[in-house]
């Protein structure tokens, strides 16, 4: 029966680590004592066991706990259940990586898209991609419209909601939608080459749907998701059943979780269907390492994941246009440059500033390609 | 226009701490440059504002931040958007709690039933309920209904699902629930009393309408969720228009957030409809302290809290019967006790040892009455 293998880091001396990581693994496949269970099936068939234990420091140890298939019902709630539900309140663990079996790759979709597909819907093959967002709440949907189409007639190729931007009452999803997608249009005549519009998805089931329905029903070539937000079941199942068009996918809420975030967002996110995965880039706002962002680039775009398509990494969160270069020399054009407010911050000059943006990524692309 | 006050700590010093405080009310609401925000409106509708900074030690603040309702959406994904979505992935913030408006409040239904409501549907005034968990996941639908019939016959109140048996081919949904409820049903014939069966929801929204409609069919009388892993609006939106019992709220994968338990358990799942909350009670096998689960109570059971009916308390996480005193004596008799693993330890005496619990819950419950 197919295992997969689930990598911890726990903090136990050398004195507790094997009490400990064992307690790990009942909790977090019977929840009982282990003298409890009476059903050899259950031994046999969904009692995780503690395959290794590897020391790496006197105080912290490698653990890897193998759990049935099975008894993720290949299901991506149950899944994240079962590696890390009860865990998460236990603060001296981490989940650090982990090994998939063939069956349970296959069990999820993956990214209809991915890199390739997103070449494919813009058009670029020579050069790392362009973003940037919509914002700040609070624009009408004219505004946020009028915002969409400097940044289309600049060239940017994806331009996204900004993630907090949701149903509220200054920007109704419909009215937002139609509005950016129309300026959209309205560039392409322009300037002769079709931006994506990426609205932010938000709400319930029922909410979801409609707003799915209404960018369809618009034209739009790509969707904003926040997967923890919405429920890692509801992404996978609309990126499965629903949604037609790539979607960027948005780590709000997630950050926190003590998951490493080259398994969370290199691996989790896109098995249940990313097409690209915006992460806080080294050196912005947010504490994420270089290491740790280029081990999350390397997962996210890794071929020999199982037949999964390959997820578009989008390092974003406090970035320039100065950065451009410094970027793509080290994650290579394979990325998507996700810059927004440095260009709002260019106020009448946004289009100027936005155009410089297109333009040193094509430079810097080409010089990459060229070297 | 209405607000809303988050309350976080944040590590910084007094000197850094008005930027970083400042950094974070704008990364929780408009996500830009302050100088970037060109729009009157948005400065004085989304924007938000640090209201207060207390220093707390040399290292750490109490930073308040006042929202503005509307940027909410009303709508709860966006909601934890606003309070902890970016700064999730910011180490130096945790979130502490938050004081509602009433249109907020207004806005989301709180629970159906809450304390009042299970009361009820029990029968039970005179004492705190009693709870167990259906497990090892790996037994037979089979298997789980004789458990089930054994937990009442011995007179348990609530018996749930462990939250980790979902839809595994082991146990079907429909198979289990038809068996378990059934043998609710066989027994409440020879013992009078009728128990409650709460099976376990999993999956995306099709999978728990599913689920739910199942249930109903099968008159089962409770449902467990775990908010965090079907997603927060997922939650809120069933228990809004689908669910027409009570709802048990789990934990699982919530435990890392640096979210503050209170605020979590005690008014957020609250908020979003749990008519009980299943926590961490300390000196288990998880790390929350007295304090916090007493604050964490008070929270679910504040009969000030806008109107939204109080939540049912459930203490739990290797618990055994010879706690139950101090226990409720900690806790009072408006709390339901959860012991799983404890009761199954006990094998052939299964029966005898969970009429001890039921009994031992009974005669403290009275005593704490008396005294």
């Amino acid at each position: 029966m197919d295992s997969l293998l689930a990598i911890y880091h726990i903090n136990a001396t050398s004195h507790d680590i094997a009490a400990r990581a064992a307690a790990l693994a009942l909790e977090q496949s019977v929840e009982m004592p282990e003298a409890a269970i009476r059903s050899q099936y259950v031994r046999e068939h969904t009692l995780a066991k503690v395959a290794s234990i590897t020391p790496l420091s006197d105080r912290q140890h490698r653990v890897v706990i193998e759990f049935r298939a099975a008894t993720t019902g290949l299901e991506c709630g149950q899944l994240m259940n079962i590696l890390f539900g009860n865990c998460s309140l236990q603060e001296d663990v981490q989940l650090v990586d982990v090994e998939f079996p063939q069956s349970l790759l296959d069990a999820f979709a993956g990214p209809k898209f991915g890199i390739e597909g997103l070449r494919e819907r813009t058009g670029v093959y020579d050069r790392a991609l362009t973003c940037t967002a919509l914002k700040p709440q609070g624009l009408s949907a004219v505004e946020l419209g009028e915002l969409c189409g400097t940044f289309a007639r600049a060239g940017i190729d994806v331009i996204k909601d900004d993630h907090g931007i949701a149903d509220q009452t200054y920007a109704p999803f419909a009215e937002r939608v139609y509005e950016c997608q129309r300026a959209i249009d309205a560039a392409a005549r322009d300037a002769g080459k079709l931006a994506c519009y990426a609205p932010s998805l938000s709400g319930g089931p029922k909410a979801l749907r409609e707003q799915i329905r209404i960018a369809a029903s618009e034209g739009v070539e790509m969707l904003l998701a926040s997967p923890m937000i919405m429920g890692l079941p509801v992404f996978q199942e609309l990126i499965a059943d629903e949604i037609r068009v790539p979607v960027l996918a948005h780590p709000a809420l997630s950050g926190a979780l003590r998951i490493a975030p080259p398994l969370f967002y290199g691996k989790l996110f896109r098995l249940f269907g990313a097409d690209a995965v915006i992460f806080p880039n080294f050196g912005g706002r947010f504490s994420f390492s270089q290491n740790t962002c280029n081990a999350l680039v390397s997962a996210a775009r890794d071929t020999s994941f199982g037949g999964c398509r390959t997820t578009m990494p989008v390092p974003a969160g406090g970035m320039n246009v100065e950065r451009v270069p410094e970027m793509l020399t080290n994650y290579g054009i394979d990325t998507m440059l996700l810059i927004g407010g440095a260009l709002l911050s260019a106020g009448d000059q946004l289009l100027d500033r936005s155009i410089e943006f297109v333009n040193q990524v094509a430079a810097t692309s080409q010089q990459l390609i060229a070297s």
